[in-house]
């Protein structure tokens, strides 16, 4: 995994790629954005995690780094899976692959256009990935169209010879947020509800 | 979460409910069933864990129980997402819904007749689940075609007011192992290559 991060690491010098920061909240993320639909990040005490950091110790959960293209509106995620999040005993859990790729997506999808909310997600398992190995996720914004993106992604290993699976997602942006069109009367999309 | 924890634990002693145990790690739970293709379980000192259980700091990762009914091959699994799985501040990252069903898929998939495998998984997302609050996944076994067990999974708040997501998976049997179907040459499914 390493080469390969210095290999893109180094791009994000010489070509267009951005390192995503990988914080270990949301709340840190947004800081410094326009915030839409009232949704107001307070700096309270508690201990809010985003999923990815749920675990903190090292190599044993969700190692990984994004890197982003903006013109080309793409993005890649070197991800490997620890022994923290496993499925069948020895390989990753599909579910934390779902997780990774709906992460990358959203954070694509606000890097490329505001987009914020996954509105739905499907995905394609073709193999199995070794716990411990790197999985190579390629994200591609594949069309906007009425408010909405469409995201690609294939998640192969590193020498692209196996394909683990691919997935595809639609996100929506902040002004057809799914929670306001569910929840007319109401003026902000409730998201402070959760931090009384 | 607990008072309907205490109705479905009363069920599990008049109804056909059965409480599915949650290991820390999957070499527990299929110890003791017929292993398929090759699946050797070996009990190394490794920490592996489940990813519903990456976390062990109580309250704040999955909190869940799944219960199962053997007969009518569905399941109920309780489902609390603790701060660790945030995605937008304040509310549960859509990864860690569609871990959760992915998870109790695969679970009901094994009991409801050996289903092992994930092949794919869709998830639509309706409404943001608020961290601490309980989401109730009904899945369902919808038919078994072709060697393969399709089931829908519908998430909601306790009282149903409250949609949160619609799921729907296909998991294939130990026979038609998709890993077995793109490595037509060898003769197991290859977890123990993870072991070494």
């Amino acid at each position: 995994m390493l080469s390969l991060y210095h290999e893109f690491l180094e791009k994000t010098k010489t070509d267009d790629w951005v390192k995503v920061p990988s914080f270990k909240s949301n709340r840190h993320h947004i800081q410094g954005f326009k915030l839409p639909l009232g949704l107001e990040v307070t700096s309270d005490k508690n201990d809010w995690r985003i999923i990815t950091r749920c675990t903190e110790v090292e190599g044993q959960g969700y190692e990984y780094v994004i890197f982003f293209h903006p013109r080309e509106k793409k993005s890649v995620c070197l991800f490997q899976p620890g022994p923290y999040l496993e499925g069948i005993p020895g390989f990753a859990h599909g579910g934390s692959l779902a997780t990774m790729t709906d992460e990358a997506f959203s954070k694509t999808a606000y890097l490329a256009g505001e987009g914020l909310f996954t509105l739905n997600f499907s995905i394609k398992y073709k193999n199995f990935v070794p716990v411990g190995s790197l999985a190579v996720l390629n994200i591609n914004v594949e069309k906007i169209e009425d408010q909405k993106m469409y995201l690609s992604c294939i998640i192969q290993s590193r020498d692209q010879q196996t394909v683990y699976a691919k997935a595809s997602g639609k996100e929506v942006f902040s002004s057809r947020c799914s929670w306001k069109k569910s929840h007319p009367n109401k003026s902000d999309c409730g998201c402070r509800r959760a931090h009384h």
